[in-house]
């Protein structure tokens, strides 16, 4: 593709971070970032590399009024062998792809898509750490930058991808954590838009996340919406919980994000010869199957985490441990054998590995 | 309160439009607009009436990534003694702060929500037409503007206002319109942000509403998420239904907007005599109702419209049609009523009239 490149000068690019441990995430940004844009007259315009630099929206516009706003999050990341590689970009777009369909908008092609964000990461591969564990956070965004305020679909679209550099997750040790599971608000419901990486979303969790940071859990674990009963997915990520030597994760009703981890989790698992159900569980199930210790192991999956570690459940004012609140086997196994194959150590058994630039 | 205003040349302001009765909404802006920031460290600063222009913000920022954003909308009209009134703006201002709130984000004070309104429609007033039914509409929106990846409350707030030209609702006749019944998708469910204006619901909104403007109706009739059952709303009205002398409209059950012109009607019509009724009502109850013709009228309650005549539903394919699809006695009644208190040529026996400025 014919990409439009604004080379920032040498001496205007921004100074290197150090101390990659102490990072937060989404903390430091690149220098460069991609936008495209669409409208109805010229469909999809030439992309451009631009210096990172906040964007001019007008205030009527549709992502602004309505939240017309797909996104996506994937990594790159720094192979021994001296690639940079990433993780399934296919499937973010393809995800994005759908995503853009629900919400009404003109969705980006997906070569299109994989090769900007190879492009990204090549200007900015300077920003990529070395050490195993650290990585590029990347964000494609689709924006409807149009003005519709009659509730329409934008008549204009925004393609922009930018990158934040992240330490390594576990870097404090490979940990447990907790979640808080939500039994009156609700994060989406059949027949919505819970299934798209939509910004609704996440505006839409914001209290119950607060609610649970201040009862000192990591993340809220939802229910559905319908009757408050069957475990969805947690606050970033797809759950999955560990009977022995099967995995149950609950399954693809229309109101769960379609994690790639969540997917890559269950071909890997079934792979190494376990077995694995995507089905309805209850919250109730799930406490009593941890108290009469049939779960195991307890993990959550996405894309900043890989797999988490998950100890405990508070439901109902009441928290209950699997697995002695420790790293489960598999679960150790399973963040294992998928690191290794991200960051290029593991045959690509799957296809799943895209080498970006080779140093 | 002491703003900051920005007086733009007179050379520099707009060329007003003429032609108000061809105006769509949401074409026109006019020549101010007010912004006023919040962050962590300042709190509220002083709001600024300056140009309407493009606003800059971070790609990574909380309103774009994750819509957190509310809004609302409301009118300016001139009343034949030569006053600029403005319509329970109070109300507007209460309903963003609950919006606010359940969106995580720091709230307007409700008297600096007011009174920056009434700046802004002063600075801007010869934007509004005299012609009745003509008005301004305008659009106060608060946004996450600062940057939180990680799924967190933005540290940073801007809260805007600007204005849009229109022209009368019913320029072609005070007519009946007809609604698609969506009995799959869904809106908005109980414990999620059905009742805070806030964009996701909008975005969430979009296919339905095209797939209602395909079928040929004019908006979506939106039924319950849990059991696809029960009347919500319409896609940018609240929703009645005449029973002879009863007026019924579905109760405020967490996932419906709290319409500020359906609360009118309904004060309204209990002080002309009418018997109201806030409850469940199902979508089978009103398709009986109207093929036995106990439901004798239906319309619609909304900012834009006021009252809107409903002739028609299509639910399953069918198209049934209240009152032989005419405008009802009652629906014209309330309209008259209604707008003449807004208009100011009606006793303000409620209340609900505030004066902007006197010409």
């Amino acid at each position: 593709m014919d990409f439009l490149t604004k080379k920032i000068p040498d001496n205007e690019l921004k100074l290197m971070y150090k101390d990659y441990d102490s990072l937060g995430f989404g903390m430091i940004y690149t220098d460069y970032m991609f936008t495209m844009k669409w409208t109805k007259e010229k469909g999809w315009e030439k992309g451009e590399l631009k210096k990172y630099e906040p964007m001019s929206f007008d205030p009527a516009s549709v992502v602004i009024q309505y939240s017309q706003e797909v996104f996506e999050g994937m990594k790159a990341y720094y192979s021994e062998d001296g690639r940079v590689l990433l993780f399934r970009p296919f499937d973010n777009a393809k995800r994005m792809y759908k995503s853009a369909e629900r919400l009404c908008m003109t969705p980006v092609p997906e070569d299109v898509f994989v090769e900007a964000v190879k492009e990204l990461v090549k200007i900015d591969k300077r920003w990529l750490p070395k050490e195993k564990g650290t990585s590029l956070y990347i964000r494609p965004t689709l924006m409807g930058t149009g003005v519709a305020l009659g509730v329409h679909p934008s008549p204009e679209y925004n393609f922009c991808i930018f990158i934040t550099a992240v330490g390594a997750y576990f870097s404090s040790g490979f940990n447990t954590v907790s979640l808080y599971v939500e039994d009156k608000l609700v994060r989406a419901v059949v027949g919505g838009v819970g299934d798209a990486k939509t910004g609704g979303n996440y505006a839409a969790s914001l209290l119950a996340g607060l609610k649970a940071e201040k009862e000192g859990f990591s993340q809220v674990l939802w229910l559905d919406a319908k009757e408050n009963k069957y475990i969805e997915e947690a606050g970033s990520m797809n759950i999955f919980f560990v009977y022995g030597n099967k995995l149950v994760t609950p399954k693809l009703t229309g109101s769960i994000l379609p994690g790639i981890t969540r997917d890559s989790v269950i071909k890997l698992a079934a792979h190494l010869g376990y077995e694995v159900e995507e089905r309805n569980i209850s919250i109730d199930e799930v406490v009593k199957g941890i108290k009469d210790k049939e779960i195991t192991e307890m993990f959550g999956t996405g894309t900043a985490a890989v797999i988490a570690p998950v100890g405990g459940l508070c439901y109902k004012g009441e928290t209950v441990y699997a697995g002695d609140n420790k790293v489960g086997k598999i679960t150790e196994e399973l963040y294992n054998k998928l690191v290794n194959i991200q960051y290029g150590e593991d045959e690509d058994i799957f296809g799943w590995v895209e080498t970006v630039d080779t140093i």
